[in-house]
């Protein structure tokens, strides 16, 4: 499902990087140099709007701060996990935009619905809050922030998966061999997607770690291939709710990362039935929920 | 303006962390244990809002998923950051929220306006989009969302600023040493407040960098100590976009960070005025912007 990386990473360096000049004091002397960035640029989600006069015109769905590259992946995997898009037919096209000049623009992508899907409406009834993070008929907790997912989200699949610890070991080094653009910049995140003998399906990187899994996730919606519930996910860095809730809405059984859970992402984990493994340095796996799925 | 950082600690400690289960493999073996977790929680701040026919209700404003504690400063930090707020004048009062059933949350937090400030309205204008992200009359890059941020904001001040190499090289041990919670859990990120010669005026810690330095800037804030002139603020980990708009909206002159900043960090800095310093790691500072404030 995924393109092969070798000829991924070619076309995205150009867009990962730029050389900028740094005044550089070290140990006390100055020099002048130059060094790597990583590149963040806004890109503007837009979908059509009729107003009650019948006019149509694009209006603003998101706007997300990104590394450019993969950008349809990116939309279509953020649409899904903020629950505005159910599935790969409620999509019919993500078409890069022009601007008010008429002017393509690399950071302009417009979000065709399928039939009968209306985006700007659903955001609307969505309100300004972050999903499943209100819960107004019982106030507003940790554990009710849960069980709102729950009510919603079905526990993931994936009960035939087991994992070696030595297959987890294994999954942080090819992350790294593969973010050569991370070597350069210090600067961008990176999610990899595994299969169960731990093979790296697919790698994204991106200045926030987030984007990194919508890309992975929008590039399976767009191959049809979600639920990926034989898959494992390693993220740099730690993980928060939003990951796991990402990862949950893909209906991912294992989420690992090389740092630390927060307690929300636990609580999340146990309920959507998730393997969670934090701290996956050298021969170290700490598993905090569902530990069943990690066995020799 | 800060409290004491020990007692600020002390009162923290609990609602940081938490333990929790862990089944730990290390070099194959496998064993039972427990960890500390980061504490993340949602926090809804809430606001009054009177209907056509004069009814008055609370709408939600944000949700944010943080780690308790100085939730008040988060509060003021936040909507000040977002462009909600313009001054002190405009809150009289933060007060915790009551749930459905009447009684008392640690999660809700009611924002009281002052005269003539409507926040429903403010937010409704701003639209469903990052502050200066979109730029719709001239389509949207990094460059116009740096213009428009140049359009609002003024440059900051901070010309007689001055910092030595060796005060920039001082920071980062001092914030870490005061950093408990991140030593126990590993899932904190902080930010600190120092005068020019190098001295932490105040530390706030939180699962998101970005709640950290809206917790400092909501202190100032409460203070009346806007703008942080002749402060400078350093961040664990990286530096986005959004974390030195944040900054600029609190006129800090120079901001530093551990890692590396992105491209759009690094050109928002230079329109702002601000010297960013990246990779402040033992005796080594990169300046992007502005060197001329460090100097011996």
């Amino acid at each position: 499902m995924f393109p092969q990386t070798s000829a991924t990473r070619s076309q995205l360096d150009p867009l990962h990087q730029v050389s900028a000049p740094v005044e550089r004091w070290h140990n006390g002397e100055r020099s002048a140099t130059r060094d790597e960035l990583a590149v963040e640029e806004p890109l503007e989600l837009r979908t059509r709007s009729t107003s009650a006069q019948g006019a149509a015109s694009l209006e603003t769905l998101a706007v997300i701060l990104r590394t450019p590259g993969h950008d349809q992946e990116l939309a279509a995997g953020f649409l899904y996990s903020e629950g505005l898009l159910a599935s790969h037919d409620e999509l019919a096209e993500l078409r890069p935009g022009v601007d008010a000049d008429g002017l393509p623009s690399d950071n302009l992508l417009d979000v065709l619905p399928g039939s009968g899907v209306n985006l700007i409406q659903r955001i609307q009834e969505s309100g300004y809050t972050r999903r499943f993070a209100v819960n107004a008929s019982c106030g507003i907790c940790g554990k009710n922030t849960v069980e709102a997912a729950c009510a919603v989200l079905p526990p993931v699949h994936g009960d035939a998966v087991v994992v070696a610890p030595e297959t987890l070991y294994s999954l942080p080094e090819q992350l790294r061999a593969q973010q050569r653009v991370f070597a350069a910049t210090g600067g961008l995140h990176a999610a990899g997607l595994f299969d169960t003998a731990g093979h790296l399906l697919g790698l994204r990187e991106d200045i926030g770690r987030h984007n990194a899994v919508d890309k992975l996730v929008g590039r399976a919606l767009l191959d049809g291939a979600l639920p990926l519930a034989d898959r494992l996910l390693l993220v740099s860095g730690r993980l928060s709710f939003e990951i796991v809730l990402k990862a949950w809405t893909a209906g991912i059984p294992l989420v690992a990362a090389v740092s630390a859970p927060s307690s929300l992402a636990v609580d999340l984990a146990m309920a959507g039935g998730i393997t969670l493994v934090g701290f996956l340095r050298g021969e170290n796996a700490n598993v905090y929920t569902h530990p069943e799925r990690v066995r020799r």
